[in-house]
């Protein structure tokens, strides 16, 4: 995975509710393991980003997954604040469809 | 969503365990929405297909969310059958990183 970047899944690990899906690549995975706050790779930006470095809900790591074809990767997280999108909503996953 | 690939993420409706991430674009969400059962557009064999067409494991569509950003989808399913991985995993995120 030396640049590319793959799609990451944020879900509660208690509650399981899913709320966000990042991109990590090596760099920010590397950061995600060893801080154990998430690390994404942000496309728009360019850079790496710390979630909730800006708004303070970060994201705890809790538990870390690979995918079958290694090209997707779960995370298990602890929220430590009380929204994860920057809309004010828990989970980004809020427009749902008919 | 012309022709863009949008990661889409499948979720159990009940369990809320989360079973693979595969990739929607607007043919096979259409086909996704009219059938009722999940179908993905497959990066390697660059066609639709639809999610066990082969082994019979057919995702059942419940409910359709998309994120904020209306990039990324979340699926909530109900798995007709035992499995969902092709390795007969029930979940395609089985490597835990320690």
């Amino acid at each position: 995975m030396k640049n590319e970047l793959i799609p990451t899944i944020i879900q509660d690990v208690k509650t399981l509710e899913i709320y966000m899906l990042g991109y990590s690549n090596q760099e920010s995975l590397q950061k995600t393991k060893t801080t154990g706050n998430v690390w994404f790779y942000s496309r728009s930006r360019r850079r790496l980003w710390m979630k909730g470095e800006k708004s303070g809900n970060i994201l705890k790591v809790e538990e870390i997954y690979f995918d079958c074809d290694q090209d997707s990767i779960l995370i298990k997280i602890s929220l430590q604040g009380n929204a994860v999108c920057h809309t004010g909503n828990k989970s980004c996953f809020f427009y749902k469809l008919k």
